[in-house]
C-alpha cells in the first residue's frame, strides 16, 4: 500500500482542533481508497517556545524535509509572545526553506454558505509569491527614538523569482479558464512593480494560448468586490497576494472557509497546507472551530500528492454537508459535528 | 464679498467633465450663500504634455502657491503618455510639494446608491498618509535585463510624518464617533510598521477620549467587507490607504461616488480636491460620467474653507438627486441631466 509521511504541525489554538478534524477526515479518505497516511505529530507552537525558548528545534527545518507533506495548523500566540518572534520562528522560515514559493488559495461560495456580497457566481484561484517582495525583511531604523527618527523597509524582486511565480500562474490558467489577472502598483512603484510587469509581458509570450490583464492593487481589492465573476487566476506578489487572499476568504463567507497550500513546484522540498485562519484565543479551547478550512487545504495536500480522487471525495463531501447547513454558520455546531457530518457524508 | 481664488485642473478624459459639472455647482451655492469664487483654469494635463514636454510648467507649484485651493478632475492617458509620467509630473508632485499629507476618502452609501454588499449601513473615513511611506520613489535595479536581475522598492517612514497623520486621524475621530482603527502589518513588515505601531500607541494616549484598535491591512481589508458598520476612522500608510480607499470607492458602489480630499492641515499650502477616480479613455468624451465624486469633493472643498453651510447645501442637494435615482447607475443619465438635477435641488 502506498503511504505517505506527513508532518504534523497543529500549532497554537484553535489550530489543534481543526488539525485534528482534517486528520480524520483524510485517513477516512485514505482508507477507503487504499493508500495510507502515517502521520508524525509536531508540538512546535508558542507553547513549545515559552518551555523550550524557540519555535522548533534548530534542526527543525531537516526534521520536516525528510516528509512527503506538511499539515499545519495555526501558529501565533500573541498574548504571550509577539508575532514577530512566533511567525519568524515558525511558518515564514518553512516556507522559505522549503522555496514553497506558491501560495495557492481558491475562492469561492461553497454551497449554503451565505457571503457578504451580493454576487456569488465567482470562482478564483489567488497565486501569492510567497518568498520574497514586500515580506523580505530587509530594513532598519536609525536615530531610534527621536524625532528624526526614519524606518525603512525594503521590498527585494529577483527575476528568478518573480518568473518562476508568473509560470506558475500562467499554468494553473491552462487548467482552468484561461485567464490570468497580474497585479501590481506600477504607477506609484516604479522601480519592483515597473520589473513585475515587464517579466509579466515577457511570460505571456510563452502562453498565447492563456488570456493577461494587467491590474494595479487598488483597483483589483475593489473589482473583487465589484465583479469578483469576472477574475479567473490571480497573481500578485507577497504583500498583494496576502491583502487579496483575505478579501478573497471574505468574499467566500470568511476565513472559517478559506483554504491554502504552500507549494514547492519541483517537489525538492516538502509543501505544507494551512488554512489561511489563525489561532483565533478567542474561540480556542472551545471545540467550536470550523474545521472546513483545513480540511479543505487536506484535500489540496492529497491532490498535490497525487491523490486526486479522494482530494475530490473529500470536496464532495464537505459540499454535501455545507449544502445542508453543517458547518455554515459561526457557533451552529461543534468542531466534532461538522466533523462527524463530513465523514457520513464521505461514506455515502 | 468673501472671493476664493480657485486653481481648477480639468486634466484629462472625464476630468474635464466632471470638473466643469462640480463648477456649475460650487458657483450656485456661493452666489445663493453669499460668497464669492474666482476660478482660474490650467489646461495641466497629458495633452499639454505632448505639446510641450512638461505635464506643467517649470513654475507650475509657484503659481499653485498663491491660490487658496484646488480642484483637481483626473491625470493620465495611458495610451499616449505613460503613467509614471503623467501621475509623477502632476498629481503626486502637488501633494508632496504642498505637505497634503493628509489624504481624507468618506464611504457611506447615498441613499439610492446599490452598493455589492448585502451591509448598508456604513460611514467611514479613511485618512490615508499622503506624502511619504512605499509611494517614496527609492529603489533601484541591479543587473539589469539578466536573469540575475534585482529590482528593490524602499518604504520610507519618518517620524514627523507617521506621527502627523495619526493626530490628524484622532483629531478627525473626536468630530466623528470617538474610534480609530490603525492599520499596519506589523506581523511581517518588522521595521516600518512596527514603527507606525509604536507611534500609534504614543500619541493614542494623548487622546483618552478615542478608542483605538491597531489590525493588520489583509485582516482589515476582509473586515471592511465583512463589518465596515464597525468602522468609524481608518488611518493607514500611502499604499494601504490607496488600496483600503479603492475598496471603500466599491462598497460604497463605485467609484463614481469616492470623494477626496489632499489637505494640508497647518494650511501654510493650498489643498487640494480630486475624485478617486481617473480619466475613464473608455468613457472619456461622451458626456455620461457620473460627476458626484467631484461634486462631492468640491463641497468638502467648501468645507475646508470655511463654507460649511455651502458644503451641507450641496451634499443635501446631491442626496436629495441620489434619493430619486439620479446618478445611481453608470449610464442612466447623462453628466449634464445629472448636474441639472442637483442644481434644481439646490435651489429648492
Ligand atoms: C501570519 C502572517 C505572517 C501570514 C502572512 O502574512 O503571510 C498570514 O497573514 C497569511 O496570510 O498566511
Ligand atoms: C493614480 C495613483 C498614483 C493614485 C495613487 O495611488 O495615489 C490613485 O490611485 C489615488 O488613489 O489617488
Amino acid at each position: 500500500m502506498k503511504t505517505y509521511k506527513l508532518a504534523l504541525i497543529p500549532g497554537d489554538g484553535i489550530g489543534v482542533d481543526v488539525t485534528a478534524s482534517a486528520m480524520q477526515v483524510v485517513q477516512a479518505a485514505a482508507s477507503s481508497l487504499g493508500f495510507g497516511i502515517n502521520p508524525q505529530h509536531f508540538d512546535w507552537s508558542c507553547a513549545h517556545y515559552l518551555e523550550t525558548g524557540t519555535m522548533m528545534p534548530e534542526n527543525g527545518i531537516e526534521t520536516l524535509r525528510s516528509f512527503d507533506a506538511i499539515l499545519l495548523g495555526a501558529v501565533g500566540w500573541p498574548e504571550t509572545v509577539p508575532d514577530s518572534v512566533s511567525l519568524h520562528g515558525l511558518l515564514l522560515p518553512i516556507r522559505k526553506a522549503f522555496t514553497q514559493y506558491a501560495n495557492i488559495r481558491p475562492h469561492r461560495l461553497l454551497p449554503g454558505v451565505e457571503g457578504p456580497l451580493k454576487a456569488e457566481g465567482f470562482d478564483i484561484l489567488c497565486i501569492r509569491e510567497n518568498t520574497e517582495g514586500e515580506y523580505s525583511g530587509a530594513g532598519g531604523r536609525v536615530h531610534q527614538g527621536t524625532v528624526n527618527e526614519v524606518a525603512t523597509e525594503t521590498a527585494i524582486f529577483t527575476r528568478t523569482g518573480v518568473e518562476r511565480i508568473l509560470r506558475f500562474a500562467f499554468d494553473q490558467a491552462r487548467l482552468r479558464r484561461g485567464h490570468v489577472t497580474s497585479v501590481t502598483k506600477s504607477n506609484a512603484q516604479k522601480y519592483s512593480m515597473v520589473f513585475w510587469d515587464e517579466i509579466t509581458r515577457l511570460v505571456a509570450q510563452d502562453y498565447p494560448d492563456v488570456t493577461v490583464d494587467m491590474m494595479h492593487i487598488d483597483a483589483m481589492a475593489a473589482r473583487m468586490v465589484m465583479a469578483p465573476e469576472s477574475l479567473d487566476v490571480v497573481v500578485a506578489s507577497n504583500l498583494f497576494g496576502d491583502i487579496l487572499t483575505d478579501l478573497g476568504a471574505a468574499i467566500q463567507g470568511g476565513l472559517g472557509f478559506a483554504a491554502s497550500a504552500n507549494i514547492c513546484p519541483d517537489r525538492s522540498s516538502p509543501s505544507m497546507f494551512e488554512p489561511v485562519h489563525g489561532s483565533a484565543p478567542d474561540i480556542a479551547g472551545k471545540g467550536i472551530a470550523n474545521p472546513i478550512a483545513t480540511i479543505w487545504s487536506a484535500a489540496m495536500m492529497l491532490d498535490h500528492l497525487g491523490e486526486a480522487e479522494a482530494a475530490a471525495a473529500i470536496m464532495s463531501a464537505v459540499e454535501a454537508a455545507t449544502a445542508k447547513g453543517i458547518g455554515t454558520r459561526p457557533g451552529r455546531q461543534t468542531t466534532d459535528e461538522i466533523t462527524t457530518a463530513i465523514l457520513a457524508a464521505l461514506e455515502e
